[in-house]
């Protein structure tokens, strides 16, 4: 059990869409979890909160086209492994650092949705002083967590163990902080940031 | 209309070929500057001094083709304009955000190599307690320097005003951080950081 500074419990932001409940489902809404971070550091950004963007996906290119008055075209081009997280910028001079990852079980999160070499990197981050986690959101039951980065290297040691390769709703409810979709912005997730911030000490 | 910006052409890695260019002069050496400074962040991973990367380049993908047994293929793609600058990271707890360009002119530095999306980002950065900067490198004097955000938004702000549209060398040295090439790390910025975080106290 994750306690907030001063003993308080942490107590997500409640949705301040009164329409929004059960009957809504994720794929009502129509967005990922992608869309509603991207939204949240548009949010973040506007109101000086902090700068937090998502890092271009990595492409290899290998061809391009430069057409006469008209733009660049590249016509053949690869996907990269990333190498870091997807999510960087600095809030309240902290260096923030994070990967986001939906699933559609309503039951556990797979570890294999993320690789090893950004657990390695989320290591580092720590290392240098930067806060690190990972987002979890569970589509399907619209919740959302964000994970300490020692509870991944915790739950990554288990599957390399041997152990499950997976990390169950229960321990994310025991273990890891959850937050709530709200309307602005739509998934506060630097209100967890104080936890995290006390965890390192 | 979506150009590469400041209109150049994309340009791959340069490779090392040591027949390539004149007697001593930087194109002898056969690295850009976005190839001593990714070495010089390798160098700083791989000794846990920093972790700093260079962001990707911001591609809109237009088309992908999914050949079965092989890697998918994007075929229609274009560059955006990057929104943020191109390196960013955690060292010894605090955020790095930088641009880094390179001018083949032994004079000054025009201005037009930033953008102003660019310099609006460093000043948020710089709000949020982050450290940003600009790194310039004029190849062929083979001479670097960091300047400090202050002094960008300042010769900004002249040009705003009708002033010069660019930096010039004799600015350079007295206003800002000269860096040397080195043999590991190729070009040691973080050795200006301690200079920059008493300049922003």
């Amino acid at each position: 059990m994750i306690r907030y500074p001063n003993g308080k419990k942490y107590k997500p932001v409640q949705p301040t869409n009164p329409q929004k409940g059960k009957s809504h489902s994720y794929s009502n809404r129509g967005k990922t979890l992608e869309d509603d971070l991207n939204e949240t550091n548009e949010y973040y950004l506007t109101r000086n909160i902090a700068v937090i963007h998502k890092k271009p996906v990595p492409i290899q290119i290998v061809n391009v086209n430069y057409p006469s008055r008209s733009a660049a075209v590249i016509t053949e081009a690869y996907f990269r492994t990333p190498s870091t997280t997807d999510f960087n910028g600095v809030w309240n001079g902290y260096h923030i650092d994070f990967e986001a990852k939906e699933t559609k079980s309503k039951t556990s999160f797979p570890l294999q949705n993320i690789h090893e070499h950004q657990v390695e990197h989320m290591k580092t981050v720590m290392k240098q002083g930067g806060i690190t986690f990972l987002i979890v959101g569970f589509t399907s039951l619209e919740r959302y967590f964000v994970v300490p980065y020692d509870i991944i290297e915790a739950k990554w040691a288990r599957m390399k163990d041997g152990g499950r390769k997976s990390i169950t709703l229960a321990e994310f409810d025991s273990e890891t902080l959850e937050i709530s979709l709200g309307f602005m912005p739509t998934l506060d997730y630097l209100k967890a940031m104080p936890s995290l911030i006390s965890r390192n000490k």
